[in-house]
């Protein structure tokens, strides 16, 4: 099993895609799974639509290293992949150098632009003389600080990830260094279409969806639907389409699993009403988090319901 | 066949009764149709639903004769009873007396009083000195004054239906004398549980609906099912439920059959939400009318949509 | 002060009354209250608009002795008029005769329809053999039975209110034969049109409402401006309007005070919408609930917004 | 007057500061309009809040050469800047070089990466052997062409704007050489807050809002309020917000003016619900398009309404 995930090594990613190894490792025990970086989510979806890996791990919310818009944009465009799992990872940040080295004797400090903005403030106040460089990704900055020779490295630190420092070797100048904690990047492992994972009842659900355009208020109906069958969205966003202005595509994100009536029934409507549905998967959430179902939107409710009406047409007079 | 109607006999229900026998002679060809009048709703339908008699003519919205709360009520009330077809007839009322007699020897004049309230404007500038009293029926008004003796006869009229003026070989002293022109009164055909006439494209369907009472915004979901279903509502009424406060049952008639998968849908939709759903009949409309489908209301769109999440739920892992 | 209500006496509607006197003796006592009966709704409030009495009480919600329908047509016919008040009675039937008589002695039991209806279940187990006979109200069984002289009296009960049975001097031979015990009727205090009570925090506001009939959806759309200011409906009852078809009046009670500011802004909202919307007043709750209210609805809310607005509107350019 | 754009010049927000200026030369007459190029939207935003120039012209809807997401992070995070117009840029582009040259010697052509992306079919076909290389811009691209000596030139060429083309000097080998003919970029003129263009009867306002992100359905809610007051939307895109999964700013056009009447209403009901709400300027449309307002939606009937509530609230007993 060959599994893709942004790259370089030891990205953020790289990092979700190893805690999913990890937290089921009985999944791909026999599987010896083979991680392949990549330089964009377009083109790991390429190979994995060509067959070339079996799975790709990807940004899809937040993420401090870029990625996301390709992934949105990615999973906007197809339906012939599916979303199996989720992961999120905590954004944290390192200071590390090739020795331990006093902070005011830093002169140079590399890292990703996106990265530097969330440890701005830390740098301005800890280190105020060091010049900041920018690295194409946080694992750039960490790599090419341990490729240089030691001399060169005297007076120079990275901005990285903990993985990124562990990975080359670095020594930790300062953790947590990042100005607001709590960030959360999430990732989704992504596979060919060919199946669902089963529901777990605690489940998400993952959709690209086109509204029509020449209908004012569509977004509102789209919304409804979801609404009207219980069905809590946990997130949306707008992807422009083609070079037309006013035409999105949207991201979204519901609670539930396509085996939920529910989410079934929400289905249906939405295909309706949208020239373009993609359904991305139904998979298990990664915070376990189960929805407070209302009665009359169970799967119960939803079945007889469904055996009323077929009662009543069955009386219909053949015509 | 036995048909009951709300009587007595040349009441706007028995005229309903007529005229339906008249539009479509051939289902009744056979069935020598046998008309019972019945002085109220709900004994007729005890009675249709004990089987001595086969159909049932009862006013639904506007009589001017009343019955209707008595109609709504018995709806209400029970699903073993079906609405095959409904009729409308033009209210309007004569003056009528056992002779020909000029309007300024008339000393008394009798009709019930809904129908008194519908020509007081008249009586008031065309008959300023008669005394108006009270009948129970505009039919028995008519028929009281045809079983005086023509002594007593003399200086009396009736406020009546033309067809109680003519079964009873009234003299017509004026006509058209309603205040405003136009009335109509809406009739439905009941028949016991069994048989949905078949979809005809331009159909009606009446349901009666009991909310959830312990949340705020139950009717405006029940609307909101009607809306995203593209189901038009032509009747809404409602209907105390038993002695308590705040409770109510709604009679409703949509727009469309039963077998129209819009309307389908918001059938399935409602018996989730409400905690009574009394379907009561899908049958053609007697104006003829077809409503206008937005293609995504369309039975094929319903159709799609259901296959589409049909092939998706057959790549779910199973459990 | 004269203040009329639905009568004759010792109907629950009188006993509405008589409560709210009791209740608030401040504001009648220098009143000298005058306490008088009528026949219809229709007839008291138009004496109540010419001035002859001051204020009536009207029951608006499920009496046992009719009238709902009365006062709903009334109060959707005018906006002249304004409820001040609201009372309920909980609805009780003793049986009451002139002398204490054995159950099994009892020949004939007069009352009203609809309080037979509601006793009936008592009335077939412990007085099988009595006849049953109709009386115009539960108050005229009563006064009735008082009127006749004792011999004619023996063996005769009537079923009426423990009020009538009261005044009239009966002996009670048993109290609570209701077959469901609770109901309730509810009941509201009119005056001529000219002062809002004072907002408590605990209010109601009554409506009437005629929606655009040439567009579909309009109720739904009445009940959203409900919901988009937090505003609940207690009660809708739809009555039809004039004699045309699919035309109906809604009564409407709603929670709050107008001087709420959620409630003054849904109901600028209902008047954009619907060609008639009567303001029937705002009045305390009876049962002293209030409401609770999300932030977003609070007045705060909306004159933090008002301001905003405003503060923007004075940036506009001069045209 | 000091007009910031996106640079370098000869970009597309070049082009539409050029068309600003020259279709309302009366309001720059006196100006002597001085034009800035910025490296971002976010410097050039920092210089015009400082007072370093006067407005500034930024990509808003689907540039061609990115700016968009800088923008609208701008426009959600302050409300002291105001949109005073809008233009609308066709985007269409050229094959250039410094000499007229056929196209088969032609060896690398240069250009931005999103605009290669739009002409790929063209360049596959029509000149298959040439290499493509990266500029950070379509203009860069253009002027590093220009800035070659006459030999190294020889066999290359630029894709870039005819702006660029004819700014630079530059040969058109070939024009309207993207794959999808019709693509346009829109663009906003922004000032320091201060004074809202007065109202055209054909206008746009944009808005940038935060949802409680406690709340299910906010965005629904958000998405009813504007449908319930008749104002249309036209745009709605997605921001994340900070680091936090599942939170958003949503960028809004919606049609019409705060000074009208149905806009005001939407704005201060938005306020209400919305943690965060930016007003960014009602201006008009460059298109000039009128929506078909409603009735109820009028002026007209939201002055009426008004009337209506204070004249009752005038009735209030003060408490």
């Amino acid at each position: 099993m060959r599994y893709g995930f942004l790259g370089p090594e030891t990205t953020f990613t790289h990092q979700a895609l190893l805690q999913a190894l990890a937290e089921t490792p009985e999944e791909f025990a026999s599987a010896e799974p083979q991680l392949v970086p990549f330089a964009s989510v377009a083109t790991a979806t390429t190979d994995l639509i060509a067959g070339d890996i079996d799975a790709l791990m990807a940004p899809i919310e937040n993420s401090v290293e870029g990625g996301v818009s390709g992934t949105l944009d990615v999973l906007a465009a197809t339906d012939s992949i599916t979303i199996v799992a989720e992961q999120t990872v905590q954004i944290t940040f390192v200071l590390a150098a090739r020795a331990a080295t006093p902070l005011d004797q830093l002169g140079t400090i590399t890292s990703h632009p996106h990265a530097q903005a969330q440890v701005q403030e830390w740098l301005r106040t800890q280190v105020p003389a060091a010049d900041v460089a920018a690295a194409s990704s946080t694992a750039a900055a960490a790599r090419d600080l341990a490729a240089l020779d030691a001399e060169a490295a005297r007076g120079r630190a990275a901005v990285c990830s903990p993985l990124a420092a562990q990975h080359y070797g670095l020594e930790i100048l300062a953790e947590g260094i990042e100005d607001h904690a709590g960030a959360i990047t999430r990732f989704v492992l992504v596979t060919r279409e060919g199946r669902i994972p089963a529901r777990t009842g605690a489940d998400k659900t993952t959709l690209a969806i086109q509204l029509p355009h020449n209908r004012a208020g569509a977004l509102l109906e789209a919304l409804e639907i979801l609404s009207s069958n219980g069905v809590n969205m946990s997130r949306i966003e707008s992807r422009p389409v083609g070079d037309f202005l006013g035409r999105y595509s949207f991201s979204i994100d519901v609670e539930g699993h396509i085996e939920d009536r529910r989410v079934a029934a929400a289905l249906r409507s939405l295909h309706r009403l949208c020239p373009v549905v993609h359904y991305l998967g139904s998979y298990p959430r990664v915070d376990g988090g189960r929805p407070d179902i209302r009665e009359d939107y169970a799967d119960e409710a939803y079945d007889a319901a469904r055996v009323w009406v077929e009662r009543l047409s069955g009386m219909i007079t053949p015509s």
